[in-house]
């Protein structure tokens, strides 16, 4: 990968063709309802086509060698909707395909401040004759059916004859993938044609799947500029529209084809097939004759208000600065403001874990997200709530109280197939009920917390309390569940799980109080609510006072140790090459569990106890999932390893650009893209929101010259800038009387429109040596000065 | 159901029409090779047909909605070879049907003495003609491959057409079933035909499995007798070999044809199909030249050498008398003495649990076997011995020592699909190395340690000592593991587990001095036997001070208690009700599981402790599991609460003859089988044999006057008589010298040849009030005076 100089372009070219999975991924363009992901125009070669809408899946069958009771019977996975992003050329009747004849030059770049992908290509044929091909692509921020793609194809030296044909594609292939638990579930030929139609340039095909029922219509419109030799036609079968142009062009001239599609799905017995038809043909329509310069336009403008609240600056690492401004872009256009719509795990740019949804969003994107792009979380919030009914009716299934959300989902069913990793990881509930309270207490939000947030939190507090025992000594336990961690399983008092869930609890107890008309409706009294908070208070917090460190669960640090020294390189990812038999009951953790405790629970834990915690776990935590390093880094950071940090910075901002886990082809990590930004707002900018109270800790690492970042709090836009001397907190765009109160290492501070409030950077203490990290599993090393010591 | 007055005779009616399949796996008859369900002859109406072989299988694969390391990837399971068993009769041209026409007379009857299955049975067709069928089957105790089935039919009252189809049938459709984990997994038409041919009246046919890998071949020879007017002939189809016998017989004249039939398979590579062919052909010829009478004969002669050990006299309750003898009957016909066979948890009565053998073979049946029958116990752990290179394997794969057993299996090799209730239960490597113990230490047949068993232990041991860990105290423990209690699973220092494994770790250790030279071979010092003891001295054995029991596994009796309140009729069996998320972490046992501990290792713990712990687990035990009740009678028989034991004894004894799972129809359950002998002779004759030692601590409840019942110890038949009164050993055939040294309630007794050595029966102690069973729980009262309290 090299990366352009300014900071805002991602760049591949012909050396990276033999990564295209990969490269599809990262420059996968989206607005959170249509996700193109950046496939050669062309269509081969390829890693793996996707042209995905927020929500669209069909369900195929789980069948189990053993079942049991409540095992989730079918699956949701994500489907590609039919593809309007490929344009197939002919060059004297030799298609275009980078793995024959002669690459002069190629090029794709994803810009990030205009919200496109550019691609250009200089290709000779094995016969002998040279094309250039340009194109800029775009998924509408400001249109949300709406992508476009603009072509062009001219010949290099010669008259050549050209075939072009610009598909509308409904059941693509789809190449199988290998035998990981982590890879999707490959349906063949999911949708069946209900509708095809052609008009002038211009196409439509309405399809349905057959087991999730929904229909999705897709229409392009073209407008073609070719000489008048070239003859133009379309073509229209079972699953494919063409527009087809077909004849000789000189030099000097070109072929030029703007496309613009639209996309909208829904449930079969919603809007009829043809109503749904003519509403893309409008939509596409509607955008052919605004034109791409139009498009480019809003696009620009859409991301420049975005980027005033998103962009970090980060002085001293141009990678990392544009990692992190990639891991952002990705995030702001993965969301979608309108209506319930969520984040997978992937947003839209694969289909890795059958593209649903897990806790990532609640527990990583969301808390980016509710500062930079609040409608987006909240948004994503008022999905959850809108699937209260489908977690209320898992949670009786379960015999349990309230409701409990699906570990892994798209249509809001569950749709874990292996419990003790799925639906045992109750945390999830917690974690839906942490982003509800802090999207509230970072907004001022509520409206939100009436109509949703609150009855989300007491339907997940009624979760707790009945899932709970007080025992004799009159601790509150939460038995049995799987904690963040999943190298473990089924444990009792997972203190990321407890304090979680003791922060529902009370949350709900709270939003009680503030919305009583919520509570009447639900029946919630006021024993109750004094049982909610009883449980809170009691909550067990298991505690090694012996190694003087937190037990991520109960009886955790009593546990044989993993055997660092007989595990080779290769045995990584562990999960691959040792059971969890073995897995489960060592002191081996996958990814941050008490840790990412420490985060969200700063409070609950005193600073000398979070330095031993970091020691104890990060010298047991093997990251083979990628949520893992931005925890680590985060409390790192807190407790003074700010080397440690800065390579676990490194680490997390890197993991889809550098394809660390080797699995970007896939989809992203939206989890790790958000730990990008969270560790610098929280690792170097000390950013916590416990109960709501905003405070800053910074301490920057050495190689960072200065970072600048941002915030919305209660409409606010909170600039804060870090150099090695000062810290600095100003609201660049306050009005009189607007204010944001804010703690900065310990002192409350007033920060108004009257202009910044500066403090000096405190020294950080020494933390002593550097907390270990198992054998062979410590970050790289990015300073350069320490670089070959491991 | 009614049972014959002679105590040896299990008869159904046409009563019983409605519960074929319960009365195809009752009335099975087998030799430990070959099993015959007890279809009826004509085939239809019937609840599931099988012919099954020890051994033969197919394999299909295990799909997991998400998969992990080491989980199996194909399973086993139980396929019924082509059955032999099948005489179709059409009277006028309608096909004998007892769900048509008319039912004058029906009866099948098990004769535990002879060793056959008459049935008898007069119908009158739908057009009125009525004929008679009677027929005998049996399976040769003394044949391996053959089984014989004598039949006839004639007119009742006039002239009739009669057409007889003698069947040889491959791949019988077999019904699916319903949706329940313990069901089999159904191939349909698994046999591809290699051989068909016939040869006067005899037929035979070779097919091969499709993945296992296996060739079988059944042939059949026939005697018939019939008018002349009768006509002869033979068809043959791809999957059939038909005798074919039609036309007019009148009232005196009747039709008979007596079959024998030859079984046996092989793998593919091994006896070519011609040969086999020829094998069976002469094996089946054999038995026609013969003759039924001599089969007979020889079954009689066979099953009076067998009672002499086996029988058990229960005076006082006919139907439980007749249930013993039923129960033993099927443990000695399901093993064989010859090569390495083992025995299913079926035995060869049905194909549910895909007809895998389990740990109820070592658990339950072997300890009845080694004292009944101790060379087919010594033919099952045989079978365990061959099969120790897959157990190394996979030791291996699950990285780690030593060798571990299968938790389900056919072939060896691993057929799990949930791996917490599967791989996960260790014990069966436990429970094996006591079989072998249990083995050697009753018949002295050291001959076997060294061939076999010492090598089983030393692996066995070799598994817990590398996956256990001492702790910081210098105790040692096994975690996350699951023990007999399947209402729990991955927990930690599982008494049962422990207990055994020290027993297993310990006899290792002994079987090194005893066996060097295998020692030797297996690379066993002295280090390693010196880390085996300290392994076992250490073993952790929790227990709970301050409510004075012993814990299930760690922490068990500080979890939360089920709610038996909250807890219907129609939840039983809780795994159909209710989630695993509940059930595990719960204070809800499946199946004896620390109660079974105290049976197997009852030095363990103290008399008093034994009282309590029954006390504690009795109250959260709910029997979902049929190898429960056995072991619960036991203890409770051995701390005093004999009408609890009486009534756990009955529901033990009745668990197929009455259906009490609803699940005989899928085969018997024979581990519930051997639990009627370990009653009375654990329970009622207080039995034991702790580390080898022979001791009876015999207290017989208030409906039994007399119980008899024997063993083998060393050669010698052990008689062992008892009453209100007095307790009586005697060594029926010793001649001079001989000597059997054992133990009456404390005191050490050798008994000899010169006459039996009587002892009064002590007053049992008064045990308080009786163990509460959980809510709506206890065993159905068997006495009068007491039945309605419930």
């Amino acid at each position: 990968m090299s990366h352009g100089d300014d900071g805002w372009r991602i760049r591949r070219t012909s050396a990276d063709l033999d990564r295209l999975g990969e490269t599809e991924s990262v420059f996968t363009l989206a607005n959170g309802w249509v996700g193109w992901r950046a496939t050669l125009d062309e269509g081969e070669p390829c890693g793996m086509p996707g042209s995905y809408l927020n929500g669209f899946h069909e369900q195929h069958e789980l069948i189990y060698p053993e079942s049991g009771y409540a095992f989730p019977e079918r699956s949701d996975t994500v489907i590609s909707a039919p593809n309007a992003a490929l344009i197939r050329l002919w060059v004297d009747d030799e298609p275009l395909d980078l793995r024959t004849g002669t690459i002069r030059r190629h090029h794709q770049e994803l810009d990030l401040r205009a919200g496109v992908v550019r691609r250009e290509t200089e290709w000779v044929s094995p016969g002998g004759r040279g094309v250039r091909i340009r194109s800029t692509r775009l998924v509408s921020l400001t249109r949300r059916p709406v992508a476009a793609l603009d072509w062009t194809v001219e010949p290099l030296d010669e008259p050549v004859r050209l075939r072009v044909g610009a598909d509308l594609l409904a059941n693509q292939r789809v190449p199988e993938r290998a035998d990981d638990p982590r890879a999707a579930s490959v349906i063949h030929d999911p949708l069946t044609g209900e509708i095809r139609r052609d008009d002038g340039l211009d196409g439509v095909l309405v399809h349905r799947t057959g087991r999730s029922r929904q229909r999705v219509a897709v229409a392009v419109a073209h407008r073609v500029e070719a000489a008048d030799e070239v003859a133009t036609d379309t073509e229209l079968t079972a699953d494919r529209f063409r527009l087809a142009l077909s004849g000789p062009v000189r030099p000097g001239e070109r072929i030029r084809v703007t496309r613009f599609a639209a996309h909208e799905y829904t449930g079969v017995d919603g809007t009829p097939a043809g109503e749904l038809a003519e509403l893309v043909v409008a939509e596409a329509a509607t955008a052919r004759d605004d034109g791409f310069d139009a498009l480019l336009a809003e696009q620009r403008a859409a991301l420049d208000a975005a980027w005033a609240t998103a962009d970090v600056e980060l002085d001293g690492d141009p990678e990392l600065q544009l990692a992190v401004r990639f891991s952002v872009f990705h995030l702001l256009q993965s969301g979608r403001a309108d209506g319930d719509r969520t984040i997978p795990a992937k947003g839209l740019t694969g289909n890795g874990y059958d593209g649903h949804v897990l806790w990532d969003t609640e527990g990583y994107v969301l808390p980016v997200l509710t500062y930079l792009a609040p409608e987006l979380a909240r948004s994503a919030l008022r999905w959850r709530h809108a699937h209260l009914p489908e977690a209320r009716d898992r949670a009786a299934e379960l015999r349990l109280t309230g409701a409990t959300y699906p570990w892994r989902t798209l249509s809001g069913r569950e749709c874990s197939g292996y419990w003790p990793a799925g639906s045992a990881g109750l945390h999830v509930n917690a974690d839906i009920a942490d982003a509800v309270l802090r999207y509230v207490a970072t907004t001022g939000d509520t409206a939100f917390l009436a109509e949703c947030g609150a009855e989300v939190l007491i339907e997940t507090a009624r979760l707790w309390h009945g899932y709970g025992h007080f025992d004799d000594d009159g601790a509150f336990h939460l038995t049995g569940v799987t904690g963040p961690d999943e190298y473990s399983a089924l444990v009792d008092d997972n203190v990321f799980t407890n304090l979680m869930a003791r922060r529902n609890l009370r949350g709900a107890a709270d939003a009680v109080q503030d919305c009583p008309e919520v509570a009447a409706r639900l029946g919630v009294d006021a024993a109750e609510v004094a049982g909610w908070r009883a449980a809170a208070d009691a909550m067990s917090v298991p505690y090694d006072g012996k190694r003087g460190v937190h037990e991520q669960s109960a009886g955790f640090t009593a546990q044989p140790e993993w055997d660092f020294a007989g595990t080779g390189e290769d045995d990584y990812p562990l999960l691959l090459h040792f059971p969890y038999l073995e897995l489960y009951r060592k002191q081996v953790v996958k990814q941050a569990d008490l840790v990412l405790a420490m985060l969200r629970c700063p409070g609950d834990f005193t600073a000398e106890e979070k330095t031993r915690n970091v020691a104890y776990y990060q010298a047991r935590t093997v990251r083979d999932s990628s949520l893992s390093a931005s925890a680590q880094a985060i409390l790192a950071a807190e407790v003074g390893h700010l080397d440690l940090a800065y390579d676990l910075f490194a680490e997390t901002a890197l993991q889809d650009l550098a394809d660390l886990g080797d699995k970007t082809a896939d989809g992203l990590h939206l989890a790790s893209l958000a730990g990008a930004w969270l560790v610098v707002a929280q690792g170097f900018g000390g950013l916590r929101d416990d109960r709501g109270v905003l405070s800053f800790e910074p301490r920057l690492p050495g190689p960072i010259a200065r970072l600048v970042f941002h915030l919305r709090r209660h409409g606010q836009r909170l600039r804060v800038t870090l150099t090695g001397r000062q810290a600095r907190y100003e609201l660049p765009d306050a009005g009189p009387g607007d204010a944001v109160e804010l703690w900065h290492h310990g002192e409350q501070l007033r920060v108004t429109g009257d202009g910044p409030v500066t403090r000096p950077m405190p020294q950080v203490p020494d933390p002593g040596p550097e907390a270990q990290s198992p054998p062979g599993r410590r970050p790289q090393r990015r300073a350069q000065d320490t670089a070959g010591d491991d």
